[in-house]
């Protein structure tokens, strides 16, 4: 295990001081815990918070979306590690400003379970506090930690979209009616070249041959569905968008938003190309693309490989996806 | 060699293609060129353009950086080599709306000369150009691509400050001035995890041990100074911090801006972890740090490693350093 780091046992309290000091400007954190929120929570007083958050090793998901326009705080687990109920309703805490607080959270058990008994514990003190579970990834149904599908990129949309509709003053009920009525039209598929470690562990969590690829792998390296050789840009993006195809069954004309996600150690150049080919494919089914974004932004430590998420958006949609934000990630 | 591409042959007109089409509410390019300039250059009329570029393989440089208060434009080699003189005069040409263009050119010897020459070129069609040579790179004195001392990561600090200055209305004089004001004041130095394969050569430029490091390895894959056994965090930004002091032999009170840049495949978390370290250390040198960055903003394809890059800023630069920017990449 090659990495920059010191003691594997203290990697996420680490990470979290280096990113708190790197950008005072957009974060805080609530002492000892994983908790960061908005450094400006003053001028959102009224809105419904928005916090997201899971175990670590995603980065720049989730605190690098904590900022203007999307969340308002990220609660960060130990390492691919659900963070603990108690750290969870500290951030909901931290949030409501007597409008609510609303939960974006990904469909691993440990999540599920830990951010219910949060929301559990802060209507006790009489906290509203309303949530979704994203399950965006199609490769497989049920995998290591989790029932149905997982939660992955995907997630990402769902953070701006509802924090641009917080922004614009949404009230509780229209978050939840929002979230439930973009859920189903976010969908996730991801191919792996390499796996990754987790520090604790000490060696990768699955391994591929020199020539070897793996679709539909998790964030966390669940099994995905087929090994094969390495394939062209082009025949990865047949495969991926196919498979997405078989889910929306598009048709001529449908609008969508493009995500196409480094998973940590893939070089942008390659997300560009893969990028590139998928617009191709897309073009040639007769969709309309009306928002493209780049980058490793739901990553999986130092995997190698790439994610492709479409949501099949409407105009409102569209005008969330570039509500002015302003976060470190972006 | 397992990367997400087609023909090696085309990745960078493909990635080019890729990056255009992603982000048209920022970029342009001149058909069949890798020029890339502002999409909304007409607002910039009557300000100095700024161009940058250079071989490909470092995404999100430069082409993430054009955009307000940064870039006007970025000339893509293809990887690792520089561009041609006349995709560079083509830059110079597209940006130049009367008050001239200033050049960052990063210190290697084909870059050097071919915006020269490029420079020679608009100045016999009268287009006035100034530019800058960056040579931030500490670590060694030539390289397999340079004389004196290689640019790296410090050049993003260089886009910045003079594309705020640009922003502002400075001048090409004002640019040039404070161009050369601000470059020995810039240095870089980094360590190497693991080497990367350039697609069309097809294994990598270097390798490694198992359990080894090189200090000091260039952003094409340049030998450093030394190789040793993995480090922890600490241990590599006393080495780093050590030698960049030698350098700048530092007095308390010192005011400096930090960019810790990942190579490539070296997650943000280790790149937190170590920005909490150079942080700690810098506070033990009784400096005052006024601005820090921490992203894979220089990389060398699929490298793992950092670089790390210390900035000696008054407050006018820091000003300069915190100035509205829009760029998909900053």
């Amino acid at each position: 295990m090659k990495k920059i780091i010191n003691d594997p046992k203290n990697v996420v309290d680490e990470m979290v001081q280096g990113l708190v000091r790197s950008y005072p400007e957009y974060l805080e954190r609530i002492p000892e815990t994983g908790v960061v929120y908005r450094h400006d929570l003053k001028n959102i007083q009224g809105q419904v918070g928005i916090v997201s958050g899971g175990g670590s090793g995603h980065e720049p998901t989730h605190a690098g979306f904590v900022g203007d326009g999307m969340l308002s705080a990220a609660v960060c687990g130990e390492v691919f590690t659900s963070p603990t109920p108690d750290q969870i309703f500290e951030a909901i805490k931290k949030v409501d400003s007597g409008a609510g607080v609303f939960l974006v959270i990904k469909n691993y058990s440990g999540d599920v379970m830990n951010f219910e008994m949060a929301q559990d514990m802060a209507e006790m003190e009489d906290i509203k506090v309303k949530s979704i579970v994203v399950d965006d990834d199609i490769a497989v149904e049920n995998s290591t930690y989790t029932q149905g599908r997982r939660g992955v990129a995907g997630t990402i949309f769902m953070h701006k979209v509802l924090g641009a509709a917080a922004a614009k003053g949404a009230n509780l009920d229209e978050l939840e009616q929002l979230a439930q009525k973009v859920l189903p039209n976010i969908k996730t598929i991801a191919v792996a070249l390499s796996g990754a470690t987790v520090p604790e562990v000490g060696k990768p969590g699955f391994t591929l041959g020199e020539d070897e690829i793996e679709y539909g792998v998790g964030i966390h390296g669940e099994p995905g569905y087929r090994r094969e050789k390495l394939q062209p840009s082009k025949a990865l993006v047949e495969e991926l968008v196919g498979k997405l195809n078989q889910e929306f069954k598009f048709e001529k004309g449908d609008q969508v938003a493009v995500l196409v996600n480094g998973m940590g150690a893939t070089p942008l150049m390659e997300q560009y190309i893969f990028m590139n080919d998928v617009l191709n494919k897309l073009a040639d089914l007769g969709l309309e693309v009306k928002f493209t974004k780049v980058g490793s932004l739901m990553t999986s430590l130092e995997m190698a490989g790439i994610s492709l998420t479409l949501f099949k958006v409407s105009d409102e949609i569209v005008e969330n996806l570039n509500y002015a934000t302003d976060t470190i990630a972006w």
